[in-house]
């Protein structure tokens, strides 16, 4: 049994604030967004990103429309003063957008950290030091007076650094660290400390608003409690106009969505998170979430995620952590009905809707289709036997795995079948349906297969797609043998071909075993599954690969000389 | 680009309720926890559970504390009606919980679930029926008068069904659907229409106090505005005193823990929810969650987390879908700290902590302790090259794959060998750390294995372990190889292993080729991993659990006549 907590856990402290307004307001425009995906979120992951990973994220995030990006924390990591670098020396930062670096106050941390900004066209420098009662006594060993000393001479600092590199637009960020655990009246003394010494002047005409960013590094009560301490600071902060006040929360217990929504209802201007919510343990603020949180109030984010699904396989791919089927907006499930009478509701209130209606769908907050997403009835077969499931019955009686956004996709097909049928299937009539879809049955021949490895370690395949009495030759070159089939199946059929997913298993043992591969492809614009089943575990993947061409009714034609 | 919402989606309603007290209320005892994970959980699943998996969910939920349970919905599912069957017939209801089965308001349907009470010593009927505008119009085609009729038929029908089975105590519990989408004035009519007809009489003179569950069925709005809602339905509702205000929040918007804190401030009494907030499409609200966010309050919740990590693996087993690694409480990597500084700032914490303190620990909102966990300092190696973690190397250099927590695992043993030696590591003498932390090269030899499958399919397993120049029998039964070989292991050496999660991969191929087994073991009451490595997938997993033995110093000893 848990041991009585009263002994061991302090109680939140309220603020007391009795007069506070956020709880009427509305947020009527979006925030300033501040993407930290390449330094909260990468300094969280178990392997963080490669420099390859780290331009493709940066890329995604330039995309979405994030004007304002911590790109890392140069003076800490010797990967992240690179990665700096080569944003400023390859020209790679568009003119609409301005880094952000973190560095701690220390004397030796910020020189470096100017030293990687040399020649940024823009840039935010962003200064932390700990405030918080517990960080003041147990690490710095500083009183109030000292700390206040400690935060005035690095800003003054940056300042002076600042000043000496004039060809870059300036802009300083100031975090009390554990904002969320200090004392309201102390944090706003180091706050006014810093702004003090942080207003434009001679030596720095151009110098940008100044912003003062309040962390959650540890969310620690409940958010309205938060929101209290953020209208209490928005009200109590000298300076206040000239400042962009901006909120950091993390997600400990579960409730960071709303505390930065609640912080932008008690006054601040600017928000910082990542996507889908990565982070230091349970990550930082989603900033997806409360962005679409805004859309489906009316307000336009300012934040483009219309390829939701297309983001999340960045994100999925430069983190190595996966994003979970019931993460809101985003996750495999939901957009997914199971239950009879929701289906029902739904298909009633899809019939019953005008285009020009506003958007009032039981069970369904977004359009998913503002998402490229669709939504999905998902039926299940025999479902009064409680173990009847379609994924069910296909890995019981066929050993067939299918991936989860697979399942959802095949029980598209078995829906269609059964409002044209109606009742319950047997796993026999399953895999009719299964192979008619994915076909089965009556796949291609992929046969004189030649796979070799060059020097360079570069895979060349050589194959014929033998179909229906015809033959097409395909050549291609990748990193192995499918890359290489889809390289050259791609040119041989003239249409954009990409793998996206793959999953792969076995299906029995010993002799008899085969291979069922499962490939999530883009061709052209559609997204779908290809599935292929062979004795070989590469013949396999290069039958699902067709599998999903077919799907497409792209024809197999024999490849003309060009292409070969 | 995302089009213009402002056309297409409707602005929160606000209550405009200036009077509200739930900002200044202070959480001080818990609510009434219900589980729904039999009923809402498992109707979005892909898989719904099946008998074994209800029961072992049923059971753990027992264990937790939980007093009640919504354990289906048996007018809709045979499965269900039959779960609910089992319960009762096989009496495997404990005297201090009760159940809950959750009806439509539809004759046939309230009928069918008495039937499937029938010999219940306690249970609640939760009737629902439509109440928002989009479902009145659409689904319904009923008036607010027209509903109301609806509601107070099928409650009466309930009490008369009800009192024709006296000898089951019984709770009523009515919930207005989509709450969150209904008007509040008509909200509050159609309950006190019900609850005038639900109080005890001579019919029913037992009566419990007739539950008002208030849910977001979908959630709609910033969790503040449901707040004002249910201060407001509090304030408001006939007969306040004879009832149990509940509320029943989903996740759409990603606020529903804040939804569930904010509601019991307003003045409800009781949640339902979900462990780990499974649930239809984003899901229920989490009860783990807000539990624990009251625990680390000082306020105990009456429920028992202290071993997170077994209910996590129940709930994982029983919903087949994964606890993301973010989870709050739960998740992989929230009691993990990736950056020197926190690492630091933890450490010093922990020297300058005295037994008796209160809870005040940078970076760690809970004592990982009191879930069963443990903090992980996971020290990066060749942290500069930005890809030189340690499972990048291990990957890399030794085509080892480790699972998540067998990497937090072994970063500890690279921790302390670093907290020696200081410095950096390179991949061999990472490896030599490896081989020495699972006894790779070392290993016993298993030989003279000899595998049968008997006509029932269960399979024996005899082989000989060789280390050292001993030897020791072993014999055992089970589904598998490995189960058998765990059996026959277990009782040689007298102490209880149970294998907790397997992994295994291939590394490199052809004739070379060899598997790495990963297995995450509970040997007596240590929870850790045996890792193997051989050229057959089944040796390497029977080595996995000899390494895991070894690691906890169990011997390995000749077993005697009467363990073979």
């Amino acid at each position: 049994m848990l041991t009585n907590p009263a002994a061991k856990y302090r109680r939140f402290a309220p603020v007391g604030l009795r007069d506070r307004t956020w709880p009427d307001a509305v947020i009527e425009r979006p925030p300033v967004w501040c993407s930290v995906d390449l330094r909260d979120g990468n300094q969280a992951l178990i392997e963080p990103m490669d420099p390859a990973r780290k331009r493709r994220m940066f890329e995604a995030l330039v995309r979405i429309g994030f004007k304002e990006i911590e790109v890392g924390f140069p003076s800490a990591s010797q990967a992240d003063f690179d990665f700096v670098r080569q944003l400023i020396d390859e020209g790679l930062i568009p003119d609409d957008v301005t880094i952000q670096v973190l560095t701690q106050a220390r004397e030796h941390l910020i020189a470096r950290t100017f030293e990687a900004l040399q020649g940024a066209p823009r840039a935010i420098v962003h200064v932390y030091n700990a405030t918080a009662p517990v960080m003041r006594r147990v690490v710095l060993g500083l009183d109030e007076d000292g700390i206040v000393e400690l935060a005035s001479t690095h800003a003054r600092m940056v300042r002076e650094l600042a000043a000496r590199q004039p060809a870059t637009r300036w802009t300083f960020e100031y975090s009390p660290e554990m904002f969320s655990g200090t004392e309201l009246a102390f944090s706003k003394r180091v706050v006014d400390a810093v702004t003090a010494l942080w207003m434009p002047g001679d030596d720095l005409p151009e110098l940008g608003k100044c912003i003062i960013n309040l962390p959650a590094t540890v969310e620690h009560s409940t958010p309205n409690i938060f929101a209290d301490m953020v209208e209490w600071m928005h009200r109590h902060l000298e300076r206040r106009e000239r400042l962009v006040l901006s909120i950091h929360p993390h997600n400990d217990r579960g409730t960071g969505v709303a505390a930065g929504e609640f912080a932008l209802m008690a006054g601040a201007d600017r928000l910082e998170g990542c996507l889908f919510g990565n982070g230091e343990r349970t990550g930082n603020l989603d900033i997806v979430n409360v962005a679409l949180n805004l859309y489906t109030q009316g307000v336009h984010p300012g934040l483009d995620f219309s390829d939701i699904d297309g983001i999340r396989r960045t994100v999925e791919h430069c983190n190595q952590l996966p994003v979970h089927p019931r993460h809101p907006y985003v996750g495999d499930l939901v957009y997914t009905s199971f239950s009879g009478s929701h289906q029902d509701a739904i298909k009633k209130a899809f019939a019953a809707r005008n285009e020009a209606d506003l958007w009032d769908m039981p069970y369904l907050p977004i359009d998913p289709m503002d998402l490229g997403r669709s939504y999905e009835a998902v039926i299940r077969v025999n479902s009064q036997s409680g173990k009847g499931g379609i994924s069910y019955l296909l890995e019981a009686e066929y050993g067939l795995e299918l991936p989860r956004r697979a399942q959802i996709e095949f029980s598209q097909a078995v829906q269609a079948v059964m409002d044209e049928r109606g009742g319950e299937f047997s796993a026999d009539s399953l895999w009719q349906i299964f192979d008619q879809t994915y076909g089965i049955a009556e796949a291609p021949q992929v046969v004189h297969q030649v796979i070799t490895e060059g020097d360079d370690g570069r895979v060349r395949v050589q194959a014929q797609v033998h179909e229906k009495g015809r033959a097409m030759a395909v050549i291609g070159h990748g990193q192995g043998p499918l890359e290489a089939f889809v390289d050259g199946l791609a040119r041989a059929v003239g249409v954009p071909v990409q793998v996206l997913d793959f999953h792969e298993h076995a299906i029995g043992e010993g002799a008899q075993a085969r291979a069922a591969a499962y490939l999530e492809l883009r061709v052209g614009d559609r997204t779908l599954y290809g599935i292929g089943i062979s004795t070989s575990i590469v013949t396999a993947s290069l039958l699902a690969v067709l599998s999903g061409l077919r799907r497409c009714e792209v024809p197999l034609r024999r490849a003309d000389a060009a292409t070969v």
